[in-house]
């Protein structure tokens, strides 16, 4: 037996079948026409912006990274309750273009920025948070060429990093940002070319899942863009903290203490340099934002045994929930919270694989786990499928093409 | 340092640069009108398979895989070369319709096909091998209501494995096929209701390097088919002995030894059984026949240090090449063979972190690899993308879009 990583709260039965948003998931099944189905609950999202509102201090503003979920409804609603949005794509601009929130609003961080997608933000207004000094130059180029204004941030590669995060993304050599060394003669470099001065990115981690970890990062970040600042000279307008919110997806995680958090930040914010006494600070989340309010179902397709084990056979899969079956930045695989979503009040009673319907052993969506016995139309649920499901994994493999997604 | 993998033998430079098909990069490259661009080329598929008729019995058949590359020029042309095609779902029994190739010739495997599949396969005369009990009744149900004989063989999860091999899908408990020891009774059972019996398949596992372990393999297959048919009172018209032919990826890795398993096998079928005297017996390969044959082209736009190390960014990246980013069915990260395509005949002079578009650390190409001193505009290069390659990455994810491809 492997046990299976914790069902997020507030998942609840009616008449003894999973409810998202109140509804019974039979029936959103019915009414999608299909499975395998993604359903994101607009509740769920608004409950989670809300809690973390409540927990942080008020004047920090919270970005939505429209990368963990870009499905144009969830991006529409989201965007309602953000402060604004952060992309990582030209095809991210474009969807937020789409989706009509204000591209001022906007900011751009990705390592490969080809010269179309540097214009097209410099274009409409988008922040770039610049990741290196010809990147920089590049802008100031197309911006030149084009006559505007380009509004320039720097993404930082600091030296700390987020501790115990899922990926670190500073501390060391990285692809990402400028070393910090580097980062006050970029600061003055654009500056002096007439950009709009953005300020700082500090993105070192993500999927922590200690509040003392966040605690120590903040702090540091704070540090590192006042030591900056300081050097180059200038105050900063806004500063990305970055994000590095996890949510719990296997056995034994516990959820992040935002409230420890929220007060830790509150403190240091009355002690803020005069370096960011004017800034605008952000938290940039995505995974944190979305992650729980999402649920994978899919159909158990055949019953079947071997050796002696109990194969549960979806119509879903890998092709959807690449990071589920433990083949997505991860090392070792762990189950991830999954449940026969049809019989959700049924006790445990017998031990069975849940697998995909790809010709792979790789797609596996739980191994050895304790389920009540399940038959061939029983819906299974995979939860935290609100990030980096649909749109990170390989929707086209074996010719399989993508699961269909609602937001109730 | 960490070493490369091996460059498959027969690309060479024109002008300096790597040539595919006799065609400088840049030019394929200026003619797709983009990067990333996957370049497949038919001469290489041509002579794989030439090579590979050569080595192998005569009367031995060899299907397709095409969830190896279903790219639809590559699937037509492939179509030409081989006996047959598998499938692995109704998407590519539709690709295959598209293609124009004799559903007659095709197989569809996989543990979770739906009753649409199974209807799609049954009215196109397509052959299902079985996966199950349960698969066998619902594919006799609806063949009835179709009024149609449906074409049927059965996948044995056999009691070996193919050692050594990437991928095990034999041995033990699996999701794949029927344990060995029903088979005889599901046979009979299909066999008694007035299926046309198409005999049996047995996949034991992929990517093998070892030609000992495939001539090993091979016998046991050919050993399990003769045990089955002999107590279920059958003879068989037809034996897919699956494939696992594998190529080389990683430093270290030496070419299969194709002429040895040949050689194994024709001494193999002189021997044959009675219940095989008259089976058409055919191997089934995706990757051996098109991995070596595709190249992913995609430019630097960025060349930057961090720390002292030097990073190469791209516009390519691991949502084309999840398997060269060593993020799908891999432990351990090791190096692709990787080239700087545009000074193809340069000496290494550097050490290099060749790093994706994307805005996770998990996206990278090549790692700490000794290459020429390459700028921005080089194209890079990553071989043995022929296979599991577009279609087996999350294409959308970041909002980046699919790769162009393109058959020279």
């Amino acid at each position: 037996m492997k046990p299976l990583g914790p069902i997020p709260p507030g998942f609840t039965a009616v008449d003894g079948e999973l409810a998202i948003g109140g509804r019974r998931v039979s029936e959103l099944v019915a009414e999608a026409g299909q499975t395998p189905l993604f359903v994101y609950s607009r509740q769920r999202i608004a409950d989670r912006i809300a809690d973390l509102r409540t927990a942080m201090p008020e004047q920090l503003k919270i970005n939505y990274a429209i990368k963990a979920n870009s499905f144009a409804p969830v991006l529409s609603y989201v965007s309602t309750l953000v402060d604004g949005l952060d992309i990582a794509s030209g095809g991210e601009l474009e969807m937020v273009r789409a989706s009509g929130f204000d591209l001022s609003r906007v900011s751009f961080a990705g390592p490969g920025k080809r010269d179309e997608e540097l214009e097209a933000a410099i274009a409409s207004g988008v922040t770039l948070n610049l990741e290196s000094e010809n990147e920089a130059e590049r802008a100031l180029a197309i911006a030149g060429r084009l006559g505007r204004t380009p509004r320039l941030a720097i993404r930082v590669n600091p030296d700390f990093e987020l501790k115990g995060s899922g990926m670190k993304m500073g501390g060391g050599a990285k692809p990402f940002g400028v070393d910090a060394a580097r980062v006050p003669a970029l600061a003055r470099k654009i500056v002096d070319a007439g950009c709009e001065w953005r300020g700082l990115h500090i993105f070192t981690g993500s999927q922590a899942l200690s509040a003392e970890a966040v605690i120590d990062m903040q702090a540091k970040v704070l540090d590192c863009a006042d030591r900056i600042a300081v050097e180059a000279g200038l105050t900063l307008p806004k500063l990305n903290m970055g994000g590095g919110f996890g949510i719990p997806y296997f056995p034994g995680d516990e959820p992040l203490d935002i409230q420890a958090i929220g007060d830790a930040l509150t403190d240091r914010l009355e002690l803020l340099p005069e370096t960011l006494a004017e800034a605008e600070l952000l938290i940039e989340l995505g995974r944190y934002l979305v992650g729980e309010a999402g649920v994978y179902l899919t159909r158990i397709i055949d019953r079947k045994e071997s050796y002696g084990e109990t194969y549960l056979v979806t119509d879903g899969g890998l092709h959807h929930q690449l990071a589920a079956s433990g083949n997505f930045g991860t090392v070792v695989r762990r189950n991830y919270p999954v449940a026969i979503a049809t019989r959700f009040n049924a006790e445990p009673e017998e031990e069975a694989n849940v697998v995909g319907c790809l010709c792979t052993p790789l797609d596996r969506l739980a191994d050895k786990a304790q389920l009540p016995r399940a038959e061939v139309g029983d819906i299974v649920a995979v939860f935290c499928a609100g990030a980096y499901g649909a749109t990170a994994s390989p929707s086209a493999f074996l010719g399989q093409g993508p699961a269909e997604e609602v937001l109730i």
